[in-house]
């Protein structure tokens, strides 16, 4: 397998098994509150006495921000020419992103369906799997990307 | 199919076909704009000029932000009473989220599997579409929801 992390790729250029890794993110306290204030506010993403009692017996970061993180990081380290353009896709979190956890991503190209009505571009399903700074895995994400052949 | 709006609802109330109706989120420029520069910046999310020569022909919210506008607007108006804990999910984008809609989402109970392991949780299927002004549909999110019944 294949590491590529910085020229601009285009369709012509991607392989199943390609693999790209982001850098480093951490995760504080008061982010996590932030966009929990605006996005997902709830208990046990807002306030750590209160999550105490919660499921998560524990502040933790909604599943967006970790997704929304994640974005970031895909962004910064998967160097598709037209850009992250996404169809869809499946999310899990096996974990929760908690306070001072550092994330990272590492995105494998795991399919690639060329587009029967338009010889310009595929559909690549990549699989991102977002660590913490123990390698245990807080977020699976496969996704569905548009890429595009370089144009002539 | 019923309608529920206002009281905190346990595992014990719920039903397949209970549908959930959210307020409505406008959704502008600059915050389509300050999402993305924090979680997705692409041209596409940044600049409504630069993003005329994309994909998207003009500027559209990253998907990620019309998700966090719908979490929003289903922890408002999904009352779980332990609060809205997601495993994960499947999610689609029809069309972008453009600056002016009004984004609104209607949330519908699809399965209900008791745990075999904790007989007071479940997993809840719900499907929850998010609608702009034109009652098109601009998101497709089905996820997994942990319910649990009133404790005693």
């Amino acid at each position: 397998m294949s590491s590529v992390s910085s020229d601009k790729i285009y369709l012509d250029n991607l392989a199943v098994g390609l693999e790209f890794h982001s850098g480093e993110q951490p995760v504080e306290a008061d982010q996590i509150i932030a966009f929990a204030s605006q996005f997902d506010p709830q208990p046990f993403h807002l306030d750590a006495e209160a999550a105490k009692g919660t499921f998560f017996q524990g502040l933790v970061a909604s599943g967006w921000h970790t997704m929304a993180i994640t974005m970031k990081l895909i962004v910064e380290s998967v160097p598709f020419a037209d850009g992250i353009i996404g169809a869809g896709g499946e999310i899990s979190w096996p974990r929760p992103t908690r306070p001072g956890d550092t994330l990272y991503v590492r995105s494998s190209v795991l399919e690639i369906t060329p587009s029967r009505s338009k010889p310009d571009r595929a559909i690549v399903t990549v699989e991102c799997l977002t660590f913490g700074q123990d390698d245990e895995v807080r977020q699976k994400f496969t996704t569905k990307l548009v890429a595009f052949r370089k144009k002539d």
